[in-house]
C-alpha cells in the first residue's frame, strides 16, 4: 500500500476515537438512546468520506513545521483540528445541499434527502459545528493559543457563511443577471466562501498548534505592502490568491475537463453559477457577444449551453486560462521564495516552530497544473 | 410612560447601535451593497419584536448585582449580551420556523416565507449566531471573563440543539407514537431546549460581568447535594427548575388558557407536541385512557382534540397542574433563601459583585400564577 494510502487510513482511524469520543459527551448529558444513534449517524455519514484534504493537511504541515514525524499524542492532537475542519466542511455542505437542492453528495443521497431526516437536516448541521467548540475545549483548553483556535474558527466561519450569502443573492438557480457578476464579485465569492477556510485555516490551525507567536491583533486581510516577514501575514498572502487558484482552475475544468477527468458532467452554464469563466467571458465580450451570453446562459437547455461553450472558445478562454495560470504559478512562487529557506531542525513539541517553504511548495504543486 | 416602558425602550435603542456596528464590520470587509442591504434586512426582520425578556434580564441582573444603576458605558455592555442572547435565540427561531414548517412568527410571515427568501434563511439563520461572536470580540476581548463567555456560549447553543433534536424526534408532527413520549423525555427537552438559554444563561452573562469569580471547572449540571454554595452552582440549581415551571406553565395555559389570556389558541393537541399535559395524562391513564389518548392525540380533528381535553378534566389536570405549581413554588422559595441575605452596597465596575436572592425573586415572581 502507498504511503498516501496509509496516511489516510491512519486519519480516518482518528475519526473512530473522534467520533466515539464525542458519542460519549452526548450519552453522558443523558440523551435518550434514538437520539444518541441519530447523532452518531449524523456523524459518520456527512464527516469522513469527502476527499480529505482540507483535515489532512494539517496533520502533514504540523509534520513539516515541526521537521519530524509526530509522537502519537502530537497526531492525534493535529488530527482533532484536520477533524474540525472537516465538521465544519460537514456543517457548510449538509446545509448548502439543502439550499441548492441538490440530490446526491460523495455518491449518495444528500443527508436531507434521507429517508426520515428531511428539515432535521437543518438541526444536524448545527450540530456538526457545535461538535467542533466541544472538541476544542476538551483538547485545547490548556493550551495558550485555545482562544486564538476559537477565535479563528469563529471568523473564518464567519467568512464562509458571507461569502455563501453573496454567492446565493448573485447566482440563483432560477433567476439569471448578469448584470449583478463581475470578476470582482467572483474574487470575493471565492475568497469568502472558499479560500478561507479550505486553504487558510488548515495553515493557520498548524502554525497555532506548532507555537509560532500569533500577533495580539492577528490580520484576516491579505497585506499589498512589501517585505512582509510576519508569519501569518505571510501564510494569508499566500494561501489566499491559492485558493483563488484552486477554485479558478475548479471552475475552468467544470467547462473544460472531459468526465472522465473530473468524474462528472460540468453543470456550470446551465446552473447560472458564478464562474470564473462566464466572467472572464462578460469582462471581454463585444456587445453582440454579451446579447448571446444574457440570452443562453443559465438555461436548462443543451443547445444554449453549447453556444455559451461556443462563445467561451470564441473569445480565447483556454489561452486566457493558461495566461492567468501562469502568471498566478509565478507570482505565488515568487511570494513563496521571498520566505527565507532556514535548515528545518526538528522542534520539541514545546518550542516555536519556524515558518517555511515547504508547507506552501506543498500546497501549489499539488494543485498546479491539475487536470482532475 | 411606564418605567418598564421606557426601560423596553432604551433597550432597543440599544439595538440601533449594534445592529449599525454590525453592517459597518460588513461593509469593512467589502461586501457588495445588495448582501448588505439583505443582511441589515435579516438582522432587523429577526432579532428585535419578541418580548425582549432573554435580553433585558441580563440588563436587569446587572443592575441588581451592581446594587446601583448602570454608567452608559456599562449599560451598553450588558445590552450587548443581552443582544446576544436575542440573536442566538434569532438564530433557533428561523431554523425552527423552517424545521416546523410554520407560517408566522410575532404577527408576521416567518423570515423563511418572506418573498424572495426561501432556503437563504438557513443560511442567514447562521449570520444571527455569527454575529454574536464578533460583538463578542469587539467588545470583551480584554476582559478576563472573555473565554468564559465564549464557552458559555457554545455549551448553552449545543445544548439547545440537543434539546432541539430529541424534540423533533420523539414529537414529529405527521407521525403520532406516544410510547415515546414520558415526563422524563419531556424533562429533558424543557431543560436541554428551553431552561438553559433562556434562564440560565441571561444570569450567568450577568455573573460573569460583574466579576463574580468563575470556577475553572463550571458545571452545566445541577447539583443535588445539600449546602451549596457556589454561585454558579447555586444559580444553575435555581435556574434550570424555574425554567421547566415557566415551560411546564406555558403547556398547560396552552391547553387550558382562554384565547384572550393568551392571544392565540392553543394547538400543542393536534399539533402532537410532547407536552407536559400529555406526558402528565400518560402517567396515570389507566389501560382504556391510554386507548383514548392513542385514538385522538395528534391529529388534525377538532372532536378528537375535544377527546383528549375531556380525558384531560378525567384525570385531574388542572388540580395536578395547581399542586406542580404550589410545591415548585415552595422548592424554588427554599432555594433561593439558602443564599444568605446580604445587604447590597454599590459596587464599582471592576469590584467582584455577590450573587443576592432578588436576582432570582425578580424572576420567580413574574412567573408564579401568571395567567398568560
Amino acid at each position: 500500500m502507498d504511503a498516501k494510502k496509509l496516511a489516510r487510513q491512519k486519519f480516518e482511524g482518528a475519526w473512530e476515537v473522534i467520533r466515539d469520543e464525542l458519542i460519549a459527551h452526548f450519552e453522558a448529558q443523558g440523551m435518550p438512546v434514538d437520539a444518541k444513534e441519530w447523532y452518531k449517524r449524523n456523524l459518520d455519514y456527512n464527516t469522513p468520506g469527502g476527499k480529505l484534504n482540507r483535515g489532512m493537511s494539517v496533520v502533514d504541515s504540523v509534520e513539516i513545521l515541526r521537521g519530524r514525524s509526530l509522537s502519537d499524542e502530537e497526531y492525534l492532537k493535529a488530527a482533532i483540528l484536520g477533524w474540525c475542519i472537516e465538521l465544519l466542511q460537514a456543517f457548510f455542505l449538509v446545509s448548502d445541499d439543502m439550499m441548492d437542492q441538490s440530490p446526491t453528495r460523495r455518491g449518495q443521497p444528500c443527508w436531507y434527502k434521507v429517508e426520515g431526516v428531511n428539515n432535521i437536516a437543518i438541526n444536524d448541521s448545527f450540530m456538526l459545528e457545535g461538535a467542533i467548540y466541544h472538541l476544542l475545549k476538551v483538547h485545547f483548553r490548556k493550551e495558550k493559543y485555545y482562544v486564538n483556535l476559537l477565535e479563528l474558527f469563529h471568523e473564518v466561519t464567519h467568512f464562509t457563511e458571507m461569502g455563501q450569502l453573496v454567492d446565493l443573492i448573485t447566482a440563483p438557480e432560477d433567476s439569471v443577471d448578469l448584470s449583478k457578476f463581475s470578476l470582482a464579485k467572483h474574487n470575493f465569492i471565492v475568497l469568502y466562501k472558499t479560500a478561507y477556510y479550505s486553504f487558510y485555516l488548515p495553515v493557520a490551525l498548524s502554525m497555532y498548534m506548532t507555537h509560532i507567536p500569533i500577533p495580539t491583533d492577528i490580520s484576516y486581510k491579505p497585506s499589498t505592502s512589501a517585505g512582509v516577514t510576519e508569519p501569518y501575514q505571510l501564510a494569508l498572502n499566500i494561501l489566499l490568491p491559492l485558493g483563488e487558484y484552486f477554485q479558478i482552475q475548479d471552475d475552468f475544468l467544470d467547462y473544460s475537463g472531459t468526465p472522465e477527468q473530473i468524474g462528472k458532467v460540468g453543470t456550470d452554464i446551465v446552473d447560472n453559477k458564478c464562474s470564473w469563466c462566464i466572467n472572464t467571458a462578460l469582462a471581454v465580450a463585444t456587445p453582440a457577444q454579451r446579447k448571446v451570453l444574457d440570452e443562453n446562459y443559465g438555461q436548462k437547455n443543451t443547445a444554449k449551453e453549447e453556444r455559451i461553450k461556443a462563445l467561451y472558445e470564441e473569445v480565447g478562454m483556454r489561452e486566457r486560462y493558461s495566461a492567468y495560470e501562469e502568471g498566478t504559478y509565478q507570482k505565488l512562487t515568487a511570494m513563496i521564495e521571498s520566505i527565507p529557506e532556514v535548515k528545518v531542525v526538528p522542534t520539541k513539541e514545546d518550542e516555536p516552530a519556524v515558518l517555511v517553504r515547504k508547507v506552501f511548495t506543498t500546497f501549489l504543486d499539488k494543485i498546479y497544473k491539475r487536470t482532475k
